[in-house]
């Protein structure tokens, strides 16, 4: 991201929205469904529908598509490699409270909306960076998991792959999440959305989370207990197309 | 705020901090304060040290620095009209459940800090004008009222002058409360920093939201109950310097 763009200052207010999507050779993949999400999380934050967007020719990498009140921004940039060692090599997660109550949001919630105002998803990773971990699971007042700073919660129980509810949940619908669930029966597997509390989740055979850029990263540890790691990692990438 | 600034993508997602200050003809109202708050906001997101800030000469207004990893900048604009009938005449306000609870917020919690991450505030203040209100009083799962998007909470009860002590509620430290309430034994007002429910709140004598450039814009109606308008109102103005 070493592009720069001319804005005004209240476009600097995290009052906006955007995707991440990964561009590969054959295009961005499942743009469709990014840009259904963009616009829903456009109506939630009072903004107009998006203009169409032009998928950049001959390029792979990170696109992201920025939309605030002012402003409609496609941009490109090359995939970090820490988040390829990340997809490859997997990753170490904390828990932590959220001190939010699952599906108690207040009726402006942007909970379900990817807006900008992303400051307290950072904050979270570098929490987790300082305790020697990856990332972090979110978890509700009440128990459940719920998501990750920038992934949705996938796991292996069984024949069972399960994910959040994002209504039930009131976190973002994960999008590659939601694509690998439908793909589930291709392998096997039976699709299983529903809520979850963190002990079960320890107790799952896999656990991953799921985003666009990464794909699946594998929970290698979890609080610190580290995880047998799961045959159906390679699987479940190849299913997606990585 | 017609100005535009060159940025890069990535300080358009809502990690950096900012102040708003009251711009007057004597300088930046409480820049002391607001400095302070600024490097505190700045820390809690592992930003640097904020660098020392010019004051703009010769201008009254709305005075905002906007501090991300990438930018540091200082910009005026005129007081809008709204801002200067609502400290007149008062402000309609609605009570809304944030759906966290007070004091457990989890480790990296960016509550106290002033970030740039503001979507779910303007969120909040749209879903009041959809209803016909001004504003909107945030309360915890607990019923204890917290703060206001942009403006801390205050009230007189007898002789006491009280507000939301905001590192027990998990809110922004208010600068223009914590200022009043240490004027208010000038007079005869006991300032008395509580937690405070909302059956509680609404039998205060009076309340206020404040915040720098607004000053304090008294609560004419609270859920659709109006309320007296108080003597205190102009006299606290005054106090303020407004």
């Amino acid at each position: 991201m070493n592009e720069r763009i001319l804005v005004s200052p209240a476009d600097l207010m995290g009052d906006g929205v955007f995707e991440t999507l990964h561009l590969r050779e054959s295009g961005p993949w499942l743009l469709d469904q990014h840009l259904d999400r963009l616009a829903r999380s456009a109506a939630l934050l009072g903004l107009p529908p998006p203009p169409p967007v032009t998928p950049p020719a001959g390029q792979t990498g990170v696109m992201r598509i920025i939309y605030t009140r002012n402003l409609f921004h496609v941009g490109v940039s090359p995939i970090p490699d820490q988040v390829l060692r990340e997809r490859r090599d997997g990753i170490r997660v904390l828990s932590a409270g959220l001190g939010v109550s699952a599906g108690r949001q207040p009726p402006w919630s942007l909970a379900t909306a990817k807006s900008l105002s992303y400051a307290s998803n950072f904050a979270a990773r570098r929490w987790a960076a300082r305790q020697g971990a990856d990332d972090v699971i979110w978890t509700s007042i009440e128990g459940y998991a719920l998501e990750a700073p920038t992934a949705s919660i996938v796991w292996l129980a069984g024949e069972e792959l399960g994910t959040v509810p994002w209504e039930r949940a009131g976190i973002l619908p994960g999008i590659t999440a939601a694509h690998l669930l439908s793909l589930a029966p291709s392998v096997g597997l039976r699709p299983a959305p529903r809520m979850i509390t963190l002990p079960e989740l320890a107790e799952a055979d896999a656990i991953w989370l799921a985003s666009s850029v990464r794909g699946l990263a594998e929970v290698v540890t979890l609080d610190g207990t580290v995880r047998p790691r799961s045959p159906w990692t390679p699987r479940l990438l190849t299913l997606l197309g990585f």
